[in-house]
Parts: C-alpha cells; structure tokens; sequence
C-alpha cells in the first residue's frame, strides 16, 4: 500500500490542525507532497490568480514527505504542484481536513472543494474532507478512522473518470456512513454595515445557510444532521443532462 | 416584456466593453441594475471576499437603470445586489457579456459563471454570456441578435429549478445555435519563473487549453470550432448521480 503518491492541499493554510492530521494518515499509504495556502484562502472556491506573480517556499523535506507553502489559492496549489514541482501525476489529491463544513452548496464557494474539482478536471482520484466545525483547534479525532477508511477504499478501488468525494462529518460521535446527494440549500446574506476612519460606509458579509430539503433523508444535511459521514459523488462536469432534449424541443436552436 | 427586474454583473469589471452591450439589450427587457466589480475579477470562480470589508458606489441612476460598483467578486456583486440593494428577488441575473470563453472545464474558474451559479443557488433563471475573444475591444455585434433571441426565450419559457445557462460565442460569423453538453478537457499549465528585484523568485502562471474530446460533435467545444453558439444547461447541484448507487454497492457505507 505504501507505494502511492500522494499530493494534499488545503484551503486554511499550511499550518492549520486539519491539514497535519490528514497528512497523518496519508502518510501510511505513500509519499505525501504538500502544497498548500501560506493562509487562510476559505471561500476562494475554483479562483485562480491571474494578476499577481505566484511564490512558492519549500518548508519541509524528509524521509516521504515535502511541504511547500504558495502564495495563490488551492487550485493554483495544485496547479503548481502538477506542472512545477511533480514529475509525474500524484495517484491521489487528498483536501483538508477543512474546519468547516463543505455540504450542500458550500461545495461551490469551497476552496477545499475547488482543489478537489481542480484534481478531478485533471483526471487524478480527488477527496476532500471537511469537518463541521470552524474553530482553530478543532477535535478532528472522532472523524480520522473514516478519513483513513475512505482513503483505504479509494486506494483499492478507482473513482468512476470525472467523479471526485465531497466528504463531511459532523461533530461529536459518528453514527456511520451515508453516501448522499448535495442537499439543495442556500445562503441568505446579511452586509453588517460600519463606517471606516475616513467616513467611508462599508460592509462586513455574513450569513445564514437554509437547508431547502431539510426532511430529504437522502441529502447530505441531512446525514450531517443525524450524526453520519456524508460523502457525495461530486463532479467537475456542470452539464444538465436532463435538460439537454428540452432545451433543443422548445427551440432553442432556431432562435436569432 | 418591458416589466422585468433584471440584474447584471460581470467578471471583467463595471466598464468592461461587453457589460455595457448586455445591458443595451436587457433594458429592452424591464428594469436593469448593474452590480458589477470596480475591476477586473476574471478566474474568481464562486469566490466569497470573508476577510475583507466590502465597498459599493453608485455610480448611475436614471429610467429604468441603476449601476453599482463593488469592491468584490461577481458572487459578491449578486449577494450584495439580492440582499442589500433590492428589496425583492430579480427575474433574471444576466452575466458577461464575457471578454474570453468560458467553454468546457472554464465554467469551475469563471467569474462570469460564478456569478450564474450563485444565482441559480438562489432560484433565480440566470444565464451567463462570453464570447470566444480576450480583447478589450472585443467586436461583439455579430453575438448580440443572439444574445437578444435567447434572453426572449427565458423571459417566456422558465428554465427547470436548479438550471442555468452557459452560453458561448465563436468570433466572427455565426451559423446558428447549438444545446451541448460540456466538453471534457483541462488546462496545462506553465509556471513563467522569474526574479524580482529582491531577488526573489516567482512565477506567472500560463496554460494551454486542451480539449479531451475534440471528435464529439454533441459538446461546446465542437459548437465554437465549428462555428456556432453554444448554450449548455448547467447545474449547482455537481452530485454525480449515477454513481450513488455504485459508491454503496462497493461498501463505502460500511466503511470504519
């Protein structure tokens, strides 16, 4: 089993908890090159840096592991580890273990996640794992033997091509495993609204998440609300397929 | 048709040449409020500005228009206009038009896209339009009757709940309009090492587009080279179904 090569990257940085306990356990299964955030870059999502020069800083290198920091979001840490640091394709892209739940449709401001679209778009197994909840010093414990499960499963078994794990816990004891959908939901923002120094109004953005299925037992929140793991088949492929005949019957190929 | 609330963003920034053709054609439409970033956000994807204050200004008032800038990303600019300018939800959210394609793999950076997603997480019928040139000065005028037909469309038949747009441009003459799905491909970067003037090291990422199935005549890449529109039903909700029951067959719930 310890023959795999193994890039992690998460979106709270190089020295947050979460991700030294994923390298953790990565560690049992091969050599393990890190690329992470040299800080928190949560809801930057699959935002790459387009404007700014990228840095890069080697902070670690010992028997079966390398730690870089990078200066750009989690998808240019990906990006810079396949093109400019790898001479080959790293078997696996493991991200997190993110403070923070990453469910519903957080997956698409999630950096975590974005990472994990970035290494699905690539053709590289990708999971990212996310813990419910958001403090520094999270107790990622009760979490690990599923983290170490799944990676032990994707590990023997190859992802369906174009289809990475969203994966999250909840907090407190684990009841078990729920494979799930994206449960629909959103955010309702509020703008705390504060006035600077020189007299100039600006605003401060907050939410609130509203779970739009909550008795929908096959969602994600729903999971995360009854103690199990949610992993949810995610892909990088946004096409509605359903909607594809529909589009084309109600002619929208004779328009103009 | 005129009594439409309309909201308008973009990822290239308020006075980015393709916003102001967008809004020419929306106002035909209803009512029309910009809020757009004050620059350019190209490559933001979904990204959510949480560690940073957010700025807004008026910059225009007058019948039937309203023009904000945000010190934000285009997902910014859509929370801001829904929860702290309008006072009830838009019809439409209309993105771009975009200054480069948002084709294929395109769609997880996009600020553009990012931007109709947000919207479509919110239950708003948005569409995202790009055309297939990076210039600032960008011709846009052969895609504009384009751009028209299919905002009538939307505004007299509802797209399925959870469905956006994606709709791309090939430069010069167009045949007609394509539905597809997205093409498979990915981005190939190259790291661009330079020295700066501390003697520093650092890298300005550049990449190639490659598409995964140029042979597919169903997708958008096939549309665009072959010169016509292309318009793909996209989804926020990236569960990949058809691997739920695959994921249990293979005992991911009995995991631990």
């Amino acid at each position: 089993m310890k023959d795999k090569l193994i890039l992690i990257t998460n979106d709270d940085g190089v020295n947050a908890k979460g991700i030294s306990e994923l390298v953790g356990i990565a560690r049992k299964y091969g050599k393990v090159l890190v690329v992470a955030p040299d800080g928190a870059r949560s809801g930057q999502s699959n935002a790459i840096t387009m404007t700014e020069p990228l840095y890069k800083t080697k902070l670690l290198e010992e028997d079966g592991l390398t730690i870089y920091k990078c200066s750009g979001t989690p998808t240019d840490c990906v990006k810079m580890a396949l093109n400019n640091i790898l001479d080959k394709k790293p078997d696996f892209i493991f991200s997190g273990i993110n403070h923070g739940s990453n469910s519903s449709v957080n997956v698409i401001y999630s950096g975590t996640m974005g990472a994990v679209l970035e290494g699905c778009s690539q053709g590289i197994t990708s999971v990212g794992f996310s813990l419910c909840d958001h403090s520094k010093d999270a107790d990622f414990s009760l979490f690990l033997p599923f983290v170490e499960s799944i990676i032990a499963k994707v590990s023997t078994q190859d992802l369906p091509q174009g289809v990475c794990l969203n994966v999250n816990a909840p907090i407190g004891e684990i009841k078990g495993v729920r494979v799930c959908m994206q449960s629909k939901g959103q955010w309702i923002e509020e703008f705390d609204k504060r006035v600077n120094p020189n007299g100039q109004i600006y605003y401060w953005m907050t939410g609130v998440f509203e779970n739009a299925e909550p008795e929908n037992t096959g969602t994600d929140e729903w999971a995360l609300n009854n103690g199990f793991v949610s992993v949810v088949p995610t892909t990088c492929d946004l096409t509605h397929y359903e909607s594809l005949a529909w589009l084309k019957k109600i002619g929208y190929e004779q328009v103009e």
